[in-house]
């Protein structure tokens, strides 16, 4: 990365917010029990119950998202049960078959948006299946999606209707929930999002941490022996105060949420200036990862001093980008970001 | 954990040395390549090269050991082949299952001090194997093994010999590599170590580090695609900077070994007084892990106060213990633990 | 199934063909070395060997071709390794995730016709990869194709060249490819086929066999160690001269083509009829599956008497649907069948 | 295999009994559904179900006994769940780590003569579990066991009862099972083992048929989807009537038990007469498979006329050796193996 430029790549480009670092070194050397036992993972995990409203959900910390993907869904499925995802969905496009490798097949649907509807499975569920064909047993989703957009109530609601009568479970990648959850267009709290899944988990990494998630797991079946699974894929942290440690401070107060926030208002500040230069988006701007459509010459100007990745071609000698922001994002990178587009629009 | 009892429980109960949390606030806010591509880590790459005096080297940082060896083995293995462990081995006792999970069999061989011999493989090799059973391709060992003994050069070269000989890879797990090679009785270094096997990890977690381990893959043909590997185990981790700082920071100047070195001297000491005092060893004490066999009644007195394992009845009202030092315990606690013992006797 | 009507559902609908028994009954009381070590076998895989014109060529006995698919496969790909295959391929429509549960992922591509090219392979490999995706190193395709199309002798030579640019395996399902070598429109024989993959299966359960397909490995990098993999998936028979000896008399002179070119004649006989009353076809009837659309009605009327399969519906009340033809199809039934379609229309 | 020798060396050396190639041959051309969903295979069910005393039973045909044990074993247990089973167990001893392939560990129990006892688990539970290790859910034993030992209706009462107490299932490879309750020291009858385990197969390979096992299902709980498993594992037969046929002939009348207590006969006889020769055994001579202890001269020259495996030195110029009777083992060989013997002592 050219240290020169300021970069929109991802958000995961910077370490921790500060006070998680100072948290961290407030409780360093005193001694505590192992594997994610200690006093700290048992107060953070305690503050994470409160936030999602639910006192018997189990919480787990682990320290990724692929980590925390291949595992809930390996402990949930049968050696038949496959699990259904959108084409563009993390496990699907970005995990290098983690998922796969734990035996299962993914059972991918095409979208616009990088989001599932009701209507896709009940699509997908037209067709009887017998001994053939894998067995449906799981549904993923992610919110934020990999496009950027959010998870409506009533869209969510709706899967979860549909998961419950077909007797589907409901997995949450919430790798950047945070971001969903207090966008502008969001009507969903970490409550909702909880009561209306099986299992997720709430994204540390690209949310200020310096790495970590929290497995959420609210139905009771599921929770049963999870600490298994988690030290047989290789997950349970021997200091596991060290997740512990961040999400404590994560959710006590608000930090999590303002951090999120703090993204989101960046975004937000781009897609608008964006739009009204006139440019179009690939998928609604809603959350923390934006896709303009730009003229190519424009993308390879802007390219000179920031860093971001071409998404795709748009025809017409236009392309989608995708900026994404984060807890860290600079507001004056932002407006001179706007600045040299407006200049060499 | 009683925090009025001073802990011999294990090597991972405090955070990390100031000195990392240091390295990590340094650059904390700095943009950097996500996965592992950073500065930082490339840095910590090459200290590390250099330290196993291999430029040719691969290095690699994952967030924990059984990470590590699950993604280590399965990397190397295929289908219809085996990894020979001591039965003691962490990835046959302590790993719920992570090995055969990639599907790879574990074929075990007693020993009494934790340390495999070439003379338990010739045993192994003399039945001739068929496709009825499973092939060997590997061989785990760690240094120091799981019962705190240390490997010398010439048996580890003898496992060398053999191992090339039988078409067979030499797999070190070095949770606690720094302990062996800075022990007393070692007479093996970093490098030696590295020349003398396939694949092996040093541990960070276990010496100083918040966690992280790097994996150092010194036969080429093991070489190709590891980060592939690295992804679908849910190992790759998108700050990767985390853990390649910590290694910057404890492989510049000898930050790694003198952590080493602190943790064998407690435990020396407690050994020498420990024997003077009249008690035998279950295993040789020779690094940061010791198995005193002391009376039950001392044992109880002695849990009043300070925190340890019981490792396994050894007769006439006599059990061994586990003492495990580390780069944080304190001399005090140390001698306080002595006088106890004297005093109780 | 209705024994009343006359069945055009598959090919795996009667026992074996007569000769078959007989060559089963002759030796049946002969004592014999297991797993497939016996004389029998022995012979059979020296047939075999002469058929695709390469004596180096390993040649293997198991019981079903999902069986042959998976153990094939997973044989030839490391971990974070996946295949390639067309979206109605049989391993990727009705082998219920077996090969998933092997660990790999299965990245299709939509055809029309069941058939790959080397230009989709070459769209897929436009895009670069990195360890963030699975490392496509199989294709897998199958001639005849699920959708009854087979390959010329020009397509199949690209794909190979294709993949031998790209470093990956080339293997072949041949559940059918009696039928598709023998077809009026192949230009391919046996040791074409042989000689342009790595892997192939020649099957015998849907050409006259009991059951049993015969696995044949032409390139030597592939050969090593296979019993292993056999076995381990469960497909070592021990009584391996059961299929065997089938295989033997399916390729003791001209049996194994003879029984295909019946299972054609009927479907080329079906085909061209249904042509010359009108009926269009969802692909080029080439093999012994075929796809005709009919009017619903008079697809109705046939299945009072007849047994098969309604595949897609086709607009303004049309559908195709699939008939097979067999070794074992009676010229009688084809004959009604064709009159019964003539008289409804 | 040398012809010139009459061979004991196991009870697959022969094809199948007549009848069962003659039940074959009489439906032979008939159409019929495929994949096990014919008439004949229901038939063959109904008989099953009948014969285990358990109209509920699920019973499925597949083609060999490693395939039997891998899919009956991997539908049953949860990714982080083991199987106990005795060292000498198949699944450990001779399938080419087949369980592993499917993720999951053997736990081994080193026993004398090949059988597990309920004080064998309760040992293995008297150290509690956590997370760190696998957790056993099921347990494996073979009747009659691999050392031709076989259990009594008392033992086998004892293993389910502690089986039930502790949550874990138990499963029979029943490869003999045939041998073991037609065993003239036995008290169990084929419904019996089935009432008291969860889920078994009943030997066709090793006792007369061609190929084949009877999958038994008594729990409830296993049976669901129990088709899935079978076909994903490259187990559910295309033409499943070849396997339902041969079982409708050993179970009507009494076919499959006629064939065991003929391959009983012989094995009695030949322990008898070894015994009044003063020879001891490896294992009490129970089943089909016996293990006498001679003289390694008297072995040399009963090796030059016939085919038999040495088993393992027995000390003192001894070596036990394995003698295998069968359904087909013919009387006349029998007396002149022991005439041989009773000459060369």
């Amino acid at each position: 990365m050219n240290p020169m430029k300021y970069q929109f790549f991802n958000d995961y480009s910077e370490g921790a917010h500060p006070k998680i670092l100072e948290r961290l070194a407030a409780s360093n050397l005193q001694q505590m029990t192992g594997y994610g036992n200690d006093e700290i993972s048992l107060q953070a995990q305690a503050l994470i119950q409160q936030a999602v409203g639910n006192p018997q959900a189990a919480v787990h910390f682990v320290s990724g998202g692929t980590q925390a993907n291949l595992l809930c869904l390996a402990s949930m499925l049968r050696p038949h049960e496959s699990v259904i995802a959108p084409a563009t969905g993390h496990i699907n496009a970005h995990e290098a078959g983690a998922i796969e490798a734990t035996g299962h097949k993914i059972e991918t649907i095409q979208t616009n948006d990088g989001k599932l509807r009701a209507s896709h499975l009940a699509d997908l569920f037209k067709t009887p299946r017998d001994e053939h064909v894998t067995k449906p047993k799981a549904t993923f989703i992610s919110n934020a999606s990999e496009l950027g957009t959010i998870y409506s109530k009533a869209e969510l609601q709706s899967l979860r209707d549909f998961c419950q009568q077909n007797d589907l479970y409901l997995y949450l990648d919430g790798a950047r929930l945070g971001s969903a959850i207090t966008a502008k267009d969001s009507d969903l709290n970490l409550a909702d999002v909880a009561a209306l899944t099986d299992m997720l988990y709430i994204g540390g990494t690209k949310n200020g941490a310096l790495l970590g998630e929290a497995i959420v797991i609210t139905n009771p079946a599921l929770q049963s022996e999870f600490r298994w699974h988690i030290k047989q894929r290789g997950a349970l942290l021997a200091k596991g105060r060290v997740v512990g440690a961040q999400f404590l401070e994560l959710f006590t107060g608000d930090l999590y949420f303002e951090l999120a926030r703090h993204a989101n208002k960046m975004a937000e500040h781009l897609a608008q200036e964006l739009r009204e230069l006139g440019f179009a988006f690939l998928t609604p701007p809603q959350s923390n990862q934006i896709f303009p459509i730009l003229p190519e010459a424009l993308i390879a100007r802007l390219q000179q001093d920031y860093g971001f990745y071409v998404w795709a071609p748009a025809g017409d000698g236009l392309s989608a980008i995708r900026l994404v922001t984060s807890w860290a994002t600079e507001e004056k990178a932002v407006e001179q970001f706007l600045k040299a587009a407006r200049d060499s629009k």
